[in-house]
């Protein structure tokens, strides 16, 4: 563990390829560290040596007298307990007759024991410490729901509080879902606020874009009055708990014009030559509601301890699921260093990274500490591109430190898969997320009310309610919530579902099939998913299961159960026939059990 | 350059995805060491984010001052010269019109210049110094023949010597070989020495295997005497040089019972409890006539000091080519040490390592200073084997530092793939080893003779001539010397013959069939090589070429020069056939061309 003095030591075995392998199980989450350490056992070898002879027939006696040194040789750097049992060893094996003592010349213990007491100048230690970041559960399994609560309230038109909030906890709790994150809560900005469709001029109705925080009612530790108290924060988040769900906190390290730390630190702000802020750009695109923060200011050590402080301040109130907006604009060292000294005091706290950027910086992100993030998920659009991604994912070096969250849409996307498209399209991309990722999440309840509609030209949606109050019909005909609600029982239900990298694509015959098996180490639970690509035709073909690697003699009948239509059949061997369509399943669940 | 206080910098391009490329290239060869220096190039981002808002029509104004502070800022870090030249800037561009100096302040002078004095604490250097090994050209393209010189009297039974080989010297400059490489030529063991067929006991007149090294008459700085004299051997060295060719030699680190290190240095070795001499073994095997030196003997600098001046010595006698034998099994250490201390002096000396281990093994030595080392051409049979293996050795992380020298066979191996068999056969293996990599070698003559008779049940040659004196008939009927002086020529003539990354391989509807596709960048010499892996029966097939890769345009009529036979065909589109068998061409090396 980090910072502790003890180490603990585990043999690892030859695995093959100069790979060699140890596997760790830890009773508590946190920071570890590991290394490795390298020597010659001289004395394996020897037994090892020893036996050959022994089985062509040679004579042992004078190796096994050099065994007898080299149980002698080894007292030199042994402890006094290590000695007496050295000794006792000695005694047994030095003078006897080589054949009566070979069974104790070859033991496991006698080996053991010399390795115990290995001349520490002849051990390789790897010169680095590797870190090591032991997680709670949700880290690698869970499911988000993505809502704003402004738009909650009963009464069309005004503004959503968090006490509106709780009484849509029963839904989503029945939804299975496991973390609720709001965008930020912060007081809006007023200077500059962006009116509805981002437009640069807005009504004085205009709430405002939540993440131009910060006004003169507070910052980033302050909560938008209209949403309420802390107290009623507090309350949600206790709520919630009683459902069995957490809150998740959008961080957004970027300040409106108003946000009190400009007067506060305006060192920590770029000015310009006209005595003006410098408002956040990527020319010719101009942000003008939204001031970045200058990691670059002298004052960084303070900046650093300001906004760890934000993160501690949430932990506080009960938050410990963070979603970082755009962490990518800033300092690798930051994160670093900040995330470090939050999760020594707090391992259980998840950051997930809105990272939405080249690959090697996501990567670069999640070994700096974010446990999770966004991915490329939204953008793979065939069978070939997602076999290849979650290649990617799921292989060496990616699948040892970067944990996908797969997200269909959100505020800032509804992408070309989801625009103008119909129900079958939004299951698909769903049961897509939730069986492909152990992690996903959704913004809703757009995506379950099957928002469709783009801002023209952009992969954005119309009317986004990041800069408008909605009323949403939650039971809207046609809505998915019942099919979200089985899947998420499902991937409940079925461990194959909450582990990562246990996935693997078989062929079919149909190219607009993708079909993953997931099954545990033990087989004892095999999930097949199916899934047709197009949304609007019904597709066939066959699909080949590997039925050695799932234990499945050929010519043995096996059960195929359909969790999500609740259906049964009866296949046998690796070819079956599957037919998937708009007008009846889009895609299978399959729970795969043997007959006998 | 390792040891310089001198570094050259050079400017890294993006190269997409994050990854920077530079191109470097070096007058002298030698050791040197390169790091990487990185910084946020805060004037190119503002002068790109100029042009953009220029061409979006907005106002720059600001900008502009936001530019001349920016030039203002770095003269803190400038020389003076520098200083000079900022202040120049710095007054043209200050107060003027920013439309009238836009040309200036987007200049990549100005870039330059700034980026040129940057503070220094803002600049990050990589932790490491990444050692960079420049060689002569034959580190990556040669061809060897071995040969044993004892076989080379004119007179049958008779010992040769360095003289008698002489007279081998025109003809095998005219098979186009650039090495002649001889296995260890110092005094042989007497004691345990090994007979015929590797027989434990032998007769007075058998000569012993070349590897038990050392006797009375000297070890590894003698020649033994039966060879000639260290004048003779210089003599041949002089003369080979005169037909273009080196010598290498074989370093064997390991002793024969009556080398005289073993009384000298008895440290050197082990001794076993009833006070004899451990001799080599890996039970239940046994090397009686061979002794490992024991590495970690607690003299092993005195022990490393006098192995390196073995090489020393041979180098000192004109020999820069050195074959070491078995290195896998002496320290890595060792070799680390020992190259190093003899490239800085002699940057021109190339050592082949004769690693037939495990590939992490064989890639470390790579690392550790071997300038190539032996593969498992030797056992690869299929094309699918052989287009996964070139795929390895041509690609990230192996091309960086793995030179293969791939062989068709050796003393210690008759392969599979040569047992038995006829002169296709023999053909095929040269071909694919001599165009496949760019260095190569045979154990002559057998290989040209086309000796096939292997020691029943193994993987050798029988009468093997580690065990014996042979006469070798030259002029063999069938003998394959003439394509051998063919292919060696073609590979003097074509240079992507003679470049190691450039092969791809393309696709054939006859999986018989491998085909290579070599070519320089620009695409001045093209060499497609086809292989009938069938060496019993005539195959043919379509090979499909990419012709866009090749600068031809669909329709396009081109040329192909069948090198090997001499002859020429002309060729429309991608696809065209190909027939291969033992009767006729068993392999085309054929040369594209352009018509136009």
């Amino acid at each position: 563990r980090t910072g502790s003095p003890k180490w603990l030591e585990k043999t690892m075995k030859l695995d093959g390829n100069d790979l060699w392998e140890a596997k760790l199980s830890f009773k508590n989450i946190g920071l570890y560290e590991f290394t490795i350490k390298a020597w010659i056992d001289v004395f394996k070898t020897w037994q090892n040596h020893l036996i050959k002879k022994r089985e062509a027939g040679q004579s042992i006696d004078i190796m096994m007298k050099v065994g007898v040194k080299l149980i002698h040789d080894s007292i030199v750097h042994a402890s006094d307990e290590q000695k007496k049992d050295l000794e006792l060893w000695y005694n047994k094996l030095n003078g006897a007759k080589a054949e009566k003592v070979l069974d104790l010349a070859i033991s496991e213990e006698l080996c053991q024991l010399i390795n115990s007491c290995i001349d520490h100048n002849k051990v390789t230690v790897y010169e680095k410490n590797m870190p090591l970041s032991i997680e709670r559960k949700q880290a690698l399994f869970c499911a988000w729901y993505e809502l704003f609560p402004r738009s909650w309230s009963p009464e069309a038109g005004k503004h959503g509080t968090f006490k509106d909030c709780e009484r849509l906890l029963p839904e989503i709790a029945r939804m299975g879902f496991d973390i609720i994150y709001f965008p930020p809560i912060h007081p809006i900005g007023v200077d500059k606020r962006k009116g509805k469709n981002n437009a640069i001029i807005c009504e004085a109705s205009d709430p405002g874009s939540p993440w131009a925080v910060g006004n003169k009612q507070g910052g980033h530790k302050d909560i938008h009055p209209e949403l309420g108290t802390l107290q009623d924060f507090k309350h949600f988040v206790k709520q919630a708990g009683e459902y069995g769900m957490e809150i998740a906190l959008d961080i957004a390290f970027q300040c409106s014009p108003n946000h009190p730390y400009i007067k506060q630190h305006p060192d920590w702000f770029l000015w310009r030559p006209d005595g003006t802020i410098q408002y956040a750009e990527n020319p010719p695109k101009k942000y003008e509601d939204i001031v970045p923060i200058n990691f670059e200011t002298k004052d960084w050590k303070g900046l650093y301890k300001e906004l760890k402080s934000v993160f501690l301040y949430w932990i506080k109130q009960g938050v410990k699921v963070f979603r970082v907006d755009n962490p990518h604009t800033k300092p690798f060292h930051f994160w670093e260093v900040t995330f470090g000294d939050i999760k020594k005091k707090y391992p259980d706290v998840l950051f997930l990274a809105e990272a939405f950027t080249r690959p090697k910086i996501m990567y670069r992100l999640a070994k700096l500490g974010f446990t999770q993030s966004y991915t490329y998920f939204t953008w793979r659009n065939t069978p070939e591109e997602f076999v290849e991604y979650m290649e990617e994912l799921t292989t060496e070096p990616v699948k040892s430190f970067f944990q996908p969250n797969f997200w269909p849409n959100t505020p800032d996307i509804l992408p070309e898969s989801l625009e103008h498209k119909g129900r079958s399209a939004f299951i698909t991309r769903f049961i897509l997320a939730s069986t492909l990722s152990t992690s996903y999440g959704i913004y809703g309840p757009a995506f379950e009310l099957l928002e469709n509609e783009p801002f023209p030209g952009r992969e954005e949606y119309l009317d986004n309610e990041k800069y408008e109050i909605k009323n949403w019909d939650w039971d809207k005909p046609d809505n998915i919530k019942d099919i979200i609600s089985t899947v998420n029982r499902l991937r409940r239900e079925n461990p194959a579902l909450q582990d990562r990298n246990n996935i693997s694509f078989i062929p079919s015959t149909n190219a607009e099939f993708l079909v993953s098996v997931k099954a545990t180490d033990d087989l004892s639970n095999i999930i097949v998913t199916v899934v047709n690509f197009d949304p609007d035709h019904t597709q066939s073909g066959f699909i080949t299961l590997d039925l050695e690697s799932l234990g499945i003699n050929d010519g043995e009948p096996y059960i195929m159960f359909d969790l999500l239509h609740d259906k049964k059949y009866t296949w046998t061997g690796a070819k079956n026939y599957v037919e998937l369509g708009p007008e009846g399943a889009i895609a299978h669940i399959f729970r795969l059990h043997k007959k006998y």
